[in-house]
């Protein structure tokens, strides 16, 4: 059976959404469990569910935390002890196939990189986050926020984990691959998005070309492949504009009373509306390209998310994504002697 | 009295939104207009419109017209008989004060540049857009897709040219100018943004640093600055997300009776709410940086959408927004010794 560590202490609201989306994930999931945290802390949270001590949960001490506000260098040189790191240690070390942490971005991806390694051939890790698409399954963009100012061959070692990871996890056929740009046609693009195109061509790929912005969420490419900055941008705008639309539908909505009687009827609609745009149900974006299996989730994660995250790294590991990736980057690097990968 | 020529023929369904937008304009605001395309197809749509003889509307032929499909740089050199470069003309030679077009935006960039020239100082024009905030006033982006690989310079430039369109077209005092980036901290960007940074300190702007994808809509910042590239990738991925979350409450609301009959009774809110994240109701983009008021609309526009760039267009002429522009890049250059602009 799988097990995933999860870093309980990270999160905005730690450990309470961890410790509760791992009881979830212990209840209905083939999975173990191991809660890095405080013990006092995570003991107590845990005590709130009876049975916890029948379910395959474990709790391994960590003293320290890495704060939002940490610059993740130095929570790298100095917080040795934070449940963060052992975390990561324990999937080092093979004692847990994967981990989850809804903690500090940079410093859990600095801390995979450092402590796991990275897989053989490729540069730099990537995050990759699963979006809905009016397709009804999701699709997935990579590089949406480890790295800026990438390089063409960087974008495409993205596609190649990106194309992996969603068929393994989503089970989708022959992934459409497409380049994030500013129009369909080939001479759109930027210098980086024009280089990139060139070398995914040479891929054993269902390359379809440059996807637009607008494209993201109709499905057209099932791997959206760009640097990290745009990627986190196009993140970020998504979920900015989701939270302002909520907003102005809610006081659209309680403008008057028959607007307001007519929400009460349309509940269920809503509530069906909102799940299909929460975040949380796609649990989590993985860090691609490191030799363990890394979910990071947002920190305000709910326990809904970290139990889809763990979920998703169960997934991830029963599935070896990380082999396939390093199988497909050697050989991508040997049929192109060298060209694709250092 | 300002007088605006409209290029009639370009957008995806002309000439019936651009001629009833200039019938609405015409009989609405303070404003003398230019229908620029084929005579016949005008005067055939504008007769829908018994009294349109009595309104400040005049026709001037123009026998070609550039598509969608035209590369810019071809229809530059050839189609010199196209509407939009016999509007574009009309203002340069001092007919009109402005011009408005729903066509091909390469083309419409490039027209604009060679025939009105550029502002002394201003190394590129950029394509500003105006969307609504959480705030209740819109906020300003620069640039949304002329340019792709910026340069600081040019951001900068971006920045001086988005303040005092801010100013003087939507009257925000102050406007808070911050630059696109993916975190609030001075360290998070790539290289193009933190020199940009640097540079924006240096100028008579209220900049407040970096704004994330998340509050584009949230009214931290009055006037967003970015590369092209990545302003039309936040553009439009907002766009897409728009009609996904539309088609999903469609879906949602439509999928029981009680949720139908709610939404029958809610539907004074719906049209509210449609209406607020209407991007015609905002004017069309822009084209800063050019000898002369150039608002370039979506090819979709409909005939709101044209009336709203009209007006548009019309305050800027009035409030001399490219005199300004002139005067701070001059002040600036001056300032800094050539530092800031060519």
């Amino acid at each position: 059976m799988i097990t995933i560590a999860v870093d309980a202490m990270g999160g905005d609201n730690a450990p309470a959404p961890e410790v509760h989306g791992a009881v979830r994930a212990a209840q209905n999931q083939d999975v173990n469990v191991i809660l890095v945290g405080r013990e006092e802390a995570l003991k107590s949270e845990l005590s709130k569910h009876s049975g916890w001590k029948k379910l395959p949960i474990r709790i391994v001490n960590a003293n320290d935390v890495v704060t939002m506000e940490d610059n993740p260098a130095k929570a790298l040189r100095t917080k040795r002890d934070s449940s963060i790191r052992v975390a990561v240690r324990l999937v080092r070390d093979g004692e847990a196939d994967g981990v989850v942490s809804a903690g500090n971005t940079g410093a859990v991806m600095a801390l995979a990189k450092t402590v796991l390694g990275m897989i053989p051939g490729v540069d730099r890790p990537a995050l990759a986050s699963a979006f809905p698409t009016i397709k009804g399954r999701p699709a997935v963009m990579v590089d949406v926020g480890a790295n800026v100012d990438s390089s063409a061959q960087m974008l495409a070692q993205f596609a190649v984990m990106g194309d992996i990871y969603t068929r393994l996890v989503f089970h989708t056929e022959s992934p459409r691959v497409g380049i994030l740009s500013i129009g369909e046609e080939e001479h759109k693009g930027n210098e980086l998005t024009k280089t990139a195109a060139t070398l995914l061509k040479t891929l054993p790929l269902n390359f379809i070309g440059n996807v637009e912005g607008r494209d993201l969420y109709t499905g057209l490419a099932d791997v959206i492949v760009c640097d990290g900055f745009i990627g986190n941008v196009a993140l970020k705008v998504s979920e900015g504009l989701v939270e302002v639309i909520k907003h102005m539908l809610k006081e659209s909505l309680e403008s008057s009373l028959t607007s307001k009687l007519g929400y009460l009827l349309s509940r269920d609609a809503y509530k069906d509306f909102r799940k299909r745009m929460d975040y949380s149900e796609y649990g989590g974006a993985p860090l691609l390209g490191v030799k363990g299996v890394v979910i990071i989730c947002h920190g305000r994660s709910n326990d809904n998310a970290i139990r889809n995250a763990i979920r998703v790294a169960v997934e991830s590991a029963t599935e070896h994504v990380n082999d396939r990736i390093e199988s497909e980057i050697h050989r991508w690097h040997d049929e192109n002697g060298g060209a694709a990968g250092a």
